[in-house]
């Protein structure tokens, strides 16, 4: 079974998942003083950005993982399906994070509610690739299994990374939270801009 | 008329559909003790977690299917449309099992609710696929008559069983839950595991 | 300007559209006596059946009108906006639909106000179609112009028959869903079935 | 690495966003007086047409675009991830504008807030176009150095002219809300009808 539309369904749950976050942010109904207003969902942007900026990463990592796998067995497309189930519960993690920060309440708890999301999406990202790299049985002939090795030690980062946010959260969850956002944007930038360019 | 464009419908359908169950898991406004307030809220991670599978089981099973159907006629496309009917309907489903099982009342209806909309689906399903075998019309060659039969067999097992499930949900909510939860894990993997490795 | 990416834009509208539909189902909130709950949703259970079956329906002349049209320019781009657009609100015409029925009031002006939505969607249908077929510009060579011009003549009822139902329905409600839910099936099956077995 | 998933996942939210802007469009609850409630919903009915009409421009001009830039890397992943941020908020932002307008309060903070939203994402839009075309780096062949630069010299008009409708709009919010109309339907029509024709 080729990977064509597993594909094509995976870019279908992104590009749903990462628009229906804005669905979180809720239109003021109160519109006196609009622009306080407005100004008081900086929690729902924030959210917004950054779990935007999330889940268009794991799209492009997604996308960079299956130009090297090029088969597809039922295990493979269930253990894509987890991830995605983890991709499509972001929306409602960010919600949590966004709520927090704005009532006051529960940051802690919001904050390592999304890490942890983060963090089991990490490891359903590394199942797959471990899954399919297993005898090189699903990889492309284009990469080694060295080269394929040295993925996974990069892929294998992330979680870990995350992991950590987690514990830094759960007692400042500013800092946390700011962890996150670093992450997603070290890892956007520039490991990968060395890479490409 | 070739099938690509109606699988790329499908394909939209079941990623947009299993993406919205994430919207019947509402976020607490109540965010003091945010934590026990994210555990009440377990039955709706387990209608999302088991609809997901579902969904994501039900795209795995089409796909196989188209890759034996390969032409389409009209009537191929409106028995399609009511499977797809049948899964966009789905996160409504979900909802209602999710809300019975948070308030304690009325598990019982929506057990036997949302097992009637899988046994409807298994259903529309089973159409397409004696439709599309019918003569071999709307087959490729590469599966012989004999083997589209048992194919025919093994499909109607699905909504034989989820019927099952149905009858004893109206009698224990729980087991019948548990049933279908067993029926789609047992679907995804070892079947179909030995099949494709 | 060759038509794959407005068709394939055109699936991801037509797609979420008719997904979208069940969001206008709510999920009861009491679920004592949830089967009677349930039962209460009929008119949200039939707006969702037929507005399915509708935008299924377009989909699929969709997709046949570009078996035809194979070039695209700019206009050609924006009266499919149009018709996109029609399709879009349609969830939300629906929704009113519904509405009127539970309540019991209204009833006349929503299913006016749905029908106007069909005629206009019909016109917008039959502008991209003129358009495309004026001086053969954007059709195939596999189409005459004389076949071209049948075609024509039978996207033209469409908006017609709907309108139909607009009058019949701000007489009699009943009526002119009927209508609609008679000409939706009526365009799905026999006159397709002929065409394509 | 080519566009083609890029392409793809970027529809998947043009198309997504598009759709979603009748969320924004609430079903009346009060069905007696439906026609007068209905007409009460104008602004949501204008900020959708507006919106929908916008957001299908994008993604017309984003088409255009990738006809010329065949190659992709990570930097212009990035930077199409925060145009498609931007395009999957302009739901948003036209429900704050609708919102305003139905209440009448806010209006000029609304209109400020949705042009501010046109602006970046003409910045966006920008930004992915002279990153490609430095050095020609991402470009086809088939459009010379100074052809691209022609290209810019249009684009950045779009970002201009919505300023200066923010800065209309900050004083007098209908005329601003025109001229963003007005842009839309420009932009739509004449420049390019003559181009493809």
């Amino acid at each position: 079974m080729t990977t064509t539309r597993l594909e094509a369904f995976s870019d279908g749950v992104f590009a749903i998942a990462i628009t229906l976050l804005v669905i979180e942010i809720k239109v003021p109904t109160e519109t006196r003083g609009l622009a306080r207003e407005l100004g008081k969902l900086w929690p729902s942007y924030l959210g917004f950005v950054i779990s935007f900026l999330l889940i268009g990463l794991i799209w492009a990592n997604h996308h960079t993982m299956f130009e090297h796998i090029v088969h597809a067995d039922r295990l493979l497309l269930f253990l894509n399906t987890l991830l995605l189930m983890n991709v499509a519960f972001l929306p409602f993690a960010a919600g949590v994070l966004a709520e927090a920060f704005r009532t006051g309440d529960g940051q802690r708890t919001a904050v390592v509610f999304y890490g942890s999301a983060l963090v089991v999406g990490g490891i359903f990202f590394n199942a797959i690739w471990e899954y399919a790299r297993r005898g090189h049985r699903l990889l492309a002939d284009t990469i080694t299994a060295r080269q394929a090795h040295t993925v996974s030690r990069r892929f294998l980062l992330g979680p870990a990374l995350y992991l950590l946010g987690v514990i830094v959260g759960a007692f400042q969850p500013i800092a946390g939270i700011s962890l996150f956002a670093l992450l997603i944007l070290v890892y956007w930038l520039p490991v990968t801009a060395r890479e490409y360019d």
